[in-house]
């Protein structure tokens, strides 16, 4: 029997602010990138969104930065329970510099991103994308801000409201109570 | 260079109705199928969906069923544009039945999609999913009744709704006009 | 000092199910009636729609039909809270007929609404508007199918999505958790 | 016959970008005044604010201020033909000072409105409410901003999405194209 991602997900330890997979996987649907892709994402958080896309990209590879030890070691923890084999975890700030080049996606989901948008530019190869995740719409302004100033094109910003619907006895309607909001996704292109 | 799906979707020949990258990845989010899944497509429309699949399953195969012989057509030739090899195009109505067994994932956009609901669960894998695209809220109630029926486990129905957003010179807004809605998508695993 | 409205209705009694005020105030968008109108409401909950009416209709009159003697009882007492005095509590299932003709406004939230609606039509002025609540979405359909067959015009149905947003900081997203769905509503005019 | 809000409306000019009949009964709905309220609002617009405003208020008082000479002529042909005696047209920016005090409401729909708002405060009742609509998120975050330093209380901040659903045949769904955002609507009371 062969195992699926979530189930997967639903075991590993998790830190507070999550990207979940709905949001994660709207980063393949506004990129469409190969599965060969070479990733660099920072921070880690919990990792799931290195898995999920290390998981969906198994002939690339996901380098993923995360300057706190403590998480550098939960994310580790996961990967491994994961039984991913291209993932490789680093425990550095990657406002320091990022190592990789010739990259096909950078993701990031951090405080202060906007400082490491001009560096994404050019470790990106021609046609490669930069997605950011910002909680907060402040940081969208910015970071749409920066990544003209970077000269990135087809920059485009979206927000994901998904609903969940119930039917009972022929009673159908979307769930009173949900998720009305997680965060917002501003892609560009090199 | 490498080159994103995005840009070979684009170049595609459509038919009216599609499923949008949007809604085909929410198929990857909510299931999380392993990248060699065997999965099974019908109708195929104009391919997207399987072509999506195929993408982001590359150690996988795709089937995907199509009744109308010109429509295939447009499937096969679009497949082709995409060099993708793991998709099979079958010209048959599969409500006729399906070939294939031990599947990891069976998605269906199509009329009366609910008379092979029963079949889809004998033809899934332990653990496996259906997940089914409906553009109107009534199929929405027959497809769900009609997975718990045949003993479908964690059924759950989605709509997703994406808003994209503008910023210019510190003026940020979402898009006034935009697609206030795309379907519906029912899963339930075996 | 004077009383506004809100402040009343929170110290009401209510039962489970209640038409907001947000949904309330969509009638007065969507219909625009004079502040002079003559309006039916069945059946009455906790009176909070035919207050919220009674209310911005101060020149009008609002005969709201609750047939469970025990509810019409929390609604008399309720609007006594209120001070208004255009308002009329019948303890009467308006399935047995509607009382009242020339009526600028008719409003349905209730279960078999839709075998009222041809009476509805008869009972309006020329011009007047009926608006039906339906919290699950197979009402919806049985609701226009019946306007059409009655011959009512301008027909519509708006459903509401009321977001929260909160701002700290400079910090500012919409609230995570909130309502995403209250019920739909649907006009026809005479 | 009598004569609904709506019909009116749909005969008077517009100017580009007008609060709908949707937004201005959000602010009964979240202040609920009283229909004796006196109520300042700026700017004017094409003057629909108001005239919802006056139409539900019919025993209270609305002074819109307009500075645009153009646009206050508009404002008050558009008043004349509602048949409304209960509003007044300033042509005077209101940054020049509120010349009304005890005021039960205060509709702020203008740039540079945080400018007005604390002298808001000292010209409203207590109880009274300050309602500001914002197209912007930028507007929105200085407006609560501004409340806050202004003593105002209950401040709460809402986004509206109303989607319009089609039901024909037994095939019931949201239309697909429509109208994804209005603005922000931001209310304090005092």
């Amino acid at each position: 029997m062969k195992r699926n991602l979530n189930e997967i997900l639903d075991r590993l330890k998790r830190v507070p602010q999550i990207i979940m997979p709905e949001d994660a996987s709207m980063i393949l649907a506004k990129t469409g990138v190969p599965t060969d892709a070479k990733i660099v994402d920072a921070g880690s958080g919990s990792g799931f969104l290195s898995i999920f896309l290390a998981w969906y990209c198994p002939n690339g590879k996901v380098v993923t930065y995360e300057k706190r030890m403590e998480f550098a070691e939960v994310v580790k923890k996961n990967i491994e329970k994961t039984g991913l084999k291209n993932i490789e975890v680093k425990n550095k700030n990657i406002l320091d510099g990022i190592d990789e080049d010739k990259l096909d996606l950078i993701t990031l989901d951090m405080k202060d991103c906007e400082k490491v948008i001009s560096e994404a530019y050019e470790k990106l190869n021609q046609g490669g994308w930069l997605a950011v995740y910002s909680p907060y719409v402040e940081q969208v302004e910015k970071v749409i801000e920066d990544m003209r100033k970077s000269n990135f094109n087809e920059i485009k910003c979206f927000e994901n409201i998904s609903r969940e619907w119930q039917s009972e006895y022929g009673f159908t309607r979307p769930k009173s109570q949900g998720l009305m909001h997680t965060g917002w996704l501003t892609f560009g292109k090199k």
